[in-house]
């Protein structure tokens, strides 16, 4: 009788949350102990689930780890996106969305896509789900570093500008891998928005 | 008798010539099948081989890979030099600089660093031995860089546009792991090489 007076968390949303609590773990797993130390078993002790439970979820390693970047990706661009907003009512400078991109490839999260990017690399079928992926997060990185720098990409060479500030990221959050290397970057930074500007005309 | 008449390859430089088959065997490996399929084993056998051999020079597979990176990058620092004095008299333009380090950070020897840089990240052990070698690569790289575009660091902005430079390569042969990019790749450099003309005021 008592029972249906209690409100009871929905099953949904009790599943949904610990999806997503294993999401989180395997991304700091992946971050800290790399592909080979992060299996499902791991990962749900890590997240406080049972091993039963994640495997509910996820069935393999590939499965979670491929899940978990994804979700991480969206959550990392969303964050980004948020904070620009937040910034001012005017446009942010050039150096604040550097700055930004700049964090958001030096994450835990960036090391977590490159543990899953070296193991798809050697692995046919992982590869396959990584590829569209990877694909789609890169298209939504570059809308939403155009939208924030508030530059014309029909105009010639802004497109390939922006994509080697892309790149340029990238190889920062691989310079970050094995050392700090975060005052080298925010220099760097600098003198990248200065070339920028120029290169854009902005 | 007849032994001492025929000209016998001396041992060392015989043992020479093992270590570096066994050096290239494992760059090819570790491009190929990755971290985990990287065994001395498996080396000496790409190599043709005998296990023991093998052994004898390289113990573990973290010695031999990082052995293999290291013996790689000063090759492929030396052959960019190479090709960049022999292209003629005069001074190489800055596409020429630009596509030879689009092609030195999207070869096997790229791939291979790759998979030693992600197995360090979580290898306190590793992680030692690999960063005073990879500050050594990243000198002489900047240096080759610097030579090849005849530019002046004393002046204000240099130095941090030829780092980013190298890292914009860095996250070009990252962005090729899992697909070919090499027509982005170029489109890309033709822009930058626009930019960094301008950038640099060559």
């Amino acid at each position: 009788m008592t029972t249906q007076a209690i409100p009871r968390e929905p099953q949904q949303d009790r599943s949904r949350a610990t999806r997503q609590r294993l999401l989180e773990a395997a991304i700091d797993c992946l971050a800290s102990v790399g592909w080979t130390g992060t299996t499902v078993a791991v990962v749900a002790k890590r997240a406080g689930v049972s091993r039963g439970a994640a495997q509910h979820h996820f069935r393999t390693r590939e499965e979670l780890v491929t899940a978990a970047v994804e979700y991480g990706s969206d959550v990392r661009v969303d964050r980004v996106r948020e904070r620009l907003y937040s910034l001012a009512d005017e446009r942010p400078s050039t150096l604040e969305v550097l700055t930004l991109l700049g964090e958001m490839y030096t994450s835990p999260l960036f090391r977590a896509a490159l543990q899953l990017w070296v193991a798809a690399s050697s692995d046919e079928q992982l590869r396959a789900q990584v590829v569209p992926m990877e694909a789609r997060f890169g298209r939504e990185a570059h809308r939403l570093t155009v939208e924030a720098l508030g530059v014309d990409e029909s105009v010639p060479g802004v497109r390939e500008t922006v994509q080697a500030t892309l790149d340029l990221v990238r190889g920062l959050g691989l310079a970050d891998l094995l050392t700090d290397d975060s005052a080298r970057r925010e220099r760097l930074l600098r003198q990248w928005a200065t070339t920028l500007d120029m290169a854009l005309g902005r």
